[in-house]
């Protein structure tokens, strides 16, 4: 299996995924940005600005470079190889606070030495917590991942809770998902059925999210609703830049910038030490945002 | 000179620039919580929401503890010995975007081994650049300076545009100012004259925040001021949770996170790769957020 094969995959999802979100929020229509790397590659980045999805990104790119002592030391690899990493991104942020903002990626590493490995992983971000929302996303990725490995679902869901933690605030991103990383082919199971479950977490995505979206996106709000949205993202600020490796290693390394921080909110806001009223939606909303809830029966 | 010196110094600066402030924005006055720390020692946040000063805060703390291993690993040293950290913090967002964004630190720290040092600094981040106010803020910070050592200055400010540096937005935070760490004593100044010079960085502080800031608050502004002034936010969150080292440390190494983020603004807004119309106010500004400007004649 070749990489031009993922990579021809992942710009097929892309498409598909827009197509999807162009249909859903017909306000707007998302335009593309295309891109080189300094090293090789490039991407096309696409960005939305509509009045049900007020920012939102997704992202190709297939980047191709030399490997160079920070990622040999990251590698735990001596030598200088040929890389090349590809992958979609999402974050969507809706304009409506009852409806949740989602992030998905699916990535592809591969060294010159024929290493390689799949990453990726979905998750929610509700403002205010809607539990059969929650139940109905953490269902339909047990189910996605069940049909590839029964293993999956527990694993990875432990392993967002894990990652989307903002460790100063004591607090999960959001109600978590599933995530994955350095997923290759061994005895058990071959690189062809990694990619298909790769494929299976990105082809779920427009239904996960276009199923909350639609139930949610018409409900009426008032002011203090979006007080509490800008104040929750800007915990998913705090987040994408204090503890995010992937936006860390992005920045630090020279990646496309304004790609990266597409997934910074359209507003966000900061409060000194701002707390919820007890029993309010907000401070119910609050008591979610915690590892290892199991969401699935 | 003890550090009980140092520690009631601090606090007396903090009172006496809360009482500047608060002379200058007559709508609110400087709310206080008093704070402990989980190894010792403690701190007083005061924050400040009034219509001229939208967002301040100004932040004493004296924390005692013992080195940890990557304390010791950072400091260089072999064993467990007991330290003491001492500083103001001071930002402050005003509500017109024609006042510029404030920053100042000083602070102290010290081993039970006797190893002591002083730094601190002060920037200016302005959202619309006026040259005469960053001549005055130069100018001003150099007469300062030059009353210790005509060394400081340069060297300071040189510090600054290296260390207020957003390397992913390859543009400084603001037009700099001065900045100094691990000050101490040797055979050429006594560490009474170095205490002498960081009590003049954090008196002038007062008097150079509001000389600019009365010259400008009252100024008319528009919403597209407005949203410009939340863009350049935007890039005071970047330059805080990604690159400023003291944010890191503080969040990593278990500090308060309501007292080391009130830095964060009130309100920041991010849109995918923004750029100011040619010879406009906000296109004038960005040439100015570069290093190594001469502001001094």
């Amino acid at each position: 299996m070749s990489k031009e094969l993922v990579i021809n995959y992942f710009q097929k999802l892309q498409d598909s995924i827009c197509a999807d979100l162009n249909s859903f929020d017909l306000t707007s229509k998302f335009k593309e940005d295309k891109w080189n790397h300094h090293s090789g590659g490039g991407g096309r980045t696409r960005t939305f600005q509509g009045e049900i999805i007020e920012k939102g990104g997704v992202n190709f790119s297939a980047i191709e470079g030399v490997t160079n002592e920070s990622l040999q030391k990251q590698l735990q690899i001596s030598e200088e190889l040929d890389f090349t990493a590809t992958g979609v991104s999402i974050v969507l942020h809706p304009h409506n606070p009852f409806v949740p903002i989602i992030h998905m990626n699916v990535r592809y590493f591969e060294l010159s030495n024929g290493t390689y490995w799949f990453g990726g992983g979905i998750d929610l971000t509700p403002h205010f917590v809607f539990e059969e929302d929650c139940v109905f996303f953490h269902s339909k990725l047990k189910e996605v991942c069940d049909k590839h490995s029964v293993s999956h679902y527990p694993k990875f869901k432990k392993w967002a809770d894990d990652y989307f933690y903002i460790k100063h605030r004591e607090e999960t991103r959001g109600i978590g998902g599933i995530f994955f990383d350095q997923l290759s082919g061994n005895e058990s199971i071959t690189k062809e059925e990694v990619f298909n479950f790769v494929k299976s977490v990105g082809e779920v995505f427009a239904e996960l999210y276009l199923t909350i979206a639609k139930k949610r996106y018409q409900l009426p709000f008032s002011d203090s609703d979006k007080k509490w949205q800008f104040v929750r993202r800007g915990r998913y600020v705090e987040f994408n830049l204090v503890w995010d490796r992937g936006t860390k290693f992005g920045l630090e390394s020279g990646g496309r910038t304004e790609s990266i921080l597409m997934s910074l909110p359209p507003t966000a806001q900061w409060f000194y030490d701002f707390q919820p009223q007890k029993n309010t939606a907000e401070e119910i909303s609050m008591r979610y945002f915690k590892k290892g809830i199991g969401w699935v029966v």
